[in-house]
């Protein structure tokens, strides 16, 4: 079969294709690949191409659809999934910025810091890697050895990274896995140096989508990193009604405005024009592996998605409540991250940033699953429940120091 | 007839191809139809093609010629008009940026907000949509719902957003209009969402182009808009003893150095190395239909150039004198706008910055026109005599508070 | 012979291929030639193509090869070299940022000036045209006619500016030079208007390079200028116990650390973790033709590098002592320029801003050369002690104000 020959350089029961290599000099503009054509289980295919014109010109993504979930993975924008679909229902909302957009056209230092919303329109999208958070000024050690005074602009710069590689690779044997892999390094001369792997895979006829990062310190000297997984939904997910289930610990509202609604933090409200942010900080209780699962629940119970990570790995979870109208975005965020959105210097003041010795790694593991029916969704819930037993959530009506600056 | 099928999807004898549109993934990078081909009257062509290599690499333009007037149209540049030949006859003129610029290689924030500089080539280009005029601080709301200061950027971001969809149309039936229509987006999360519509129309063999603009503001909330036509005029219009002849009904100087030349605002001087640039804010009169129209004139009146447009859509007019020496730009800019370009923030207390409804919009129409002879001159200047008849301008010596903040 | 007739345009013995021309909407991709086809002396190839995916994406690079001297020149880059290669031995360096970065994915305004640094990877890169050295304020002249402050950016924009004409040439007799030449604009309106003219050279087998640049200013106004080569060496050049030869007639420390080193300035360290570079600013003495060369000598003088100069177009040489890890970026940099790379307004204070009339140009002329063997090195040195003969070399031992502002 001369589609398997094509793809059998691979190893150990895989296949595998590079789509770039920026050092080998490989870039594939378009490319695809079906279950039928490698003769493998299930109705999946795999889909790379390139994206021309308006704001998208030169934008590559790839799209996986294992026949009931299908997604779109950019490897321009640092290996973000855009949109998600789940036999017809999607993951994901409905930005104001309705196309992708590619990093060229985002200036980070625009609009005083916030230049990154210019591009902000994934279904998840990884914020970091040497900050994340609050645009807001911070001190680097220059070429010179001295300290200089930067603003760190919002989310950081990965997003808007281009990766180095990306493969496709499928497993020949069950489960017959599909994922696509991608390296991106954040990194310049007298600056940090960090390399990302990501392998983003899926199983035919899968409800779920496992994204697995490693973040490695390729420095000779120590360097900080954080890293926060920006998952949104909009509707169905998001609804009049729909709630949080998730094994909360701690809340935390950010500031008075969330402090207002903290009665119903977990609860969300219709698009509401001039609706403003409500963002909570929250400790989620980890499984016997250390695992949460944070579940979006619409109203009747009939729907849900969620979003599990290791606590160990994401210790700070926040939850962005953006119930604004249907065109300025409603939308609610699953954030797990190593520490709160805040600006750096203010997450380094409480030990929130990560520090990563030379050579060394931080890896996140994170689930994205969908639950399609009111059984699945019990079954889910009761995990959920199973984890947060006989604790009860602490949860703080005002904004605290630890917690942030407002 | 193949070429006639292939464009026949159009409906009530129109012919009409997508060239781009983000959104159903069309991109044509090549294409070009003729007259010829369609069958349809007189000698027109239209050419769409990507320029390689240098600033230009990845610029979409699309070229019209409807036989005796042809004009360059940048998608990649939010749709502006690089520059206009009439008959053997230069419309634009000649920056020292020679080339077309891609916005990549734009960066507004540089030389504190004058970056917008190092692209401006064009014959006509739009200001806004957001803001235009000089740089400046001004407040804007952010994601918490808080002031924030930003500095907004010399006019504005939309002359640097490629268009998000582009079209050529054709009439098949007289007047046979051939038009280039395109949709420009200028939004992010968190701010402004302008949807802008744009129509460039001409017909076969005529000396005149037409344009009708459409911005709508697509959030739920009110927004503030500004937009400038900034048309640009160089040789063989402009010549020592060039002169502007319109329906004036006020004049006033921007700043003392224009007032030093006050007396001699409406007529041109010739190249002149070291000339700092002399701005000019005037009222125009529009005629039954609210329409002034604003004539550069050589100096011995064989050879003329208008811009016309609403004095309701766009009251406030710029007339922009800098007729430095030919490699600095000699160049005079007719500029009608929605207001002055001062900054926003000085616009914002003068009451004439633009508020739009959610979902309201705003219209301008602009005709640009050719005369090429003494006769067609003379009928031109009639006209335009007439709309001011019987109206002394008011001409102040001195920049007034309500216009300048110099 | 068919390839012949495609190159036939050219005059006087020459084959020119035009590789970019952006006027003339010239663009070729993809190109290649070598002396089997070309019928000439040697076995040398000249290879243009572009880069895809990462922080590559469209960047243009031609690479040449005279058989035993190969070298990459990136239009892209403002006509930089990339990487050389001499009989198996690379001329360069290791730089965190490893693969070639566009120029849109650079945003000199970041990390406060420092932006330059995130596509810092070259072996010889321009730094220039308007500006180079630390960022700092500067004033300048607005539009308006009055002053304003800008933040210069670091080493300026030259580096990151596409080239707007490329053209491979290639002699076809004795000595068959071969020959990459180049044409960049730094330019705005109501700003600088540059433009730059380069000739990369080598011959068939040749040990050595050739770059012969010539910046004219096109403005009807006076302007300043500034140009420094960035020359960078690592591994296997450098290494403990590398030393520099060079016709020194002056040293100075940048600064107190530079000082803490001064007795052995002219010898370069191992690579050491946490290094923090050390800066000295030379004087050379040229020879009869005003010209210097600065070898970069491995410990036991074995192997060299040479960089060649004029005084007079270069009186300012700095040698950038970064010794740190390898993954760090372990680098020497051999940098001949119009003045020291301390902020433009020190360098102005200090006479040091050359100042070109209108229509007036700055040459300048550069060699790279390789000594592979003791007995080369050998006479390449004799070839500098002669020229800096019975003259001792003034070694000040703290920084002076007039060299530097710290």
């Amino acid at each position: 079969m001369s589609r398997r020959s094509e793809l059998s350089k691979s190893l150990r029961g895989f296949f595998e294709k590079t789509l770039t290599d920026v050092e080998r000099e490989i870039y594939i503009e378009k490319w695809k690949v079906s279950s039928e054509e490698l003769g493998s289980d299930g109705e999946w295919r795999i889909e790379k191409r390139r994206l021309y014109g308006g704001l998208s010109d030169c934008v590559d993504i790839v799209e996986v659809d294992n026949g009931r979930f299908s997604f779109v993975v950019v490897p321009t924008r640092g290996m973000g999934i855009w949109k998600g679909r789940f036999e017809g229902v999607c993951l994901g909302w409905n930005s104001p910025v309705r196309s992708l957009v590619h990093p060229s056209f985002v200036n980070l230092e625009g609009r005083d810091g916030l230049g990154w919303l210019d591009g902000f329109n994934e279904w998840i999208v990884r914020c970091g890697i040497g900050s994340f958070g609050a645009p807001g000024p911070d001190k680097i050690i220059d070429n010179m050895g001295n300290e200089k005074e930067v603003m760190l602009t919002l989310h950081g710069k990965v997003a808007n990274i281009p990766a180095n590689t990306v493969k496709a690779r499928m497993r020949l044997e069950p489960p017959y896995e599909l994922s696509i892999t991608g390296r991106v390094y954040e990194r310049s001369m007298f600056g940090s140096d960090f390399e990302m792997d990501t392998e983003i895979t899926t199983t035919p006829g899968a409800d779920s989508i496992k994204i697995i990062d490693t973040v490695r310190n390729l420095r000779s000297l120590p360097d900080e990193m954080q890293t926060l997984y920006h998952c949104n939904y909009g509707s169905p997910f998001l609804e009049e009604g729909s709630h949080l289930l998730a094994p909360i610990q701690k809340v935390v509202p950010r500031d008075p405005r969330a402090a207002e609604g903290i009665s119903e933090f977990d609860v969300f409200g219709p698009p509401q024009t001039g609706f403003v942010e409500r963002v909570y900080f929250l400790k989620m209780i980890g499984d016997e592996k250390g695992r949460a699962s944070v579940m979006l629940v619409n109203k009747d119970e009939t729907k849900a998605t969620s979003v599990s990570f290791s606590v160990k790995e994401l210790p700070c979870f926040t939850l962005w409540k953006n119930t604004s109208s249907l065109k300025e975005g409603y939308v609610v965020g699953l954030e797990p991250g190593t520490s709160y959105p805040n600006s750096k210097a203010f997450e380094r003041k409480q030990e929130r940033v990560v520090k990563l010795k030379p050579g060394e790694n931080h890896r996140s593991e994170i689930n994205f699953s969908v639950y399609a029916s009111q059984a699945e969704v019990n079954r889910a819930k009761k995990r959920i429940e199973e984890i947060g037993k006989g604790i009860e959530p602490e949860i703080l009506d005002r904004p605290v120091k630890e917690f942030s600056p407002y």
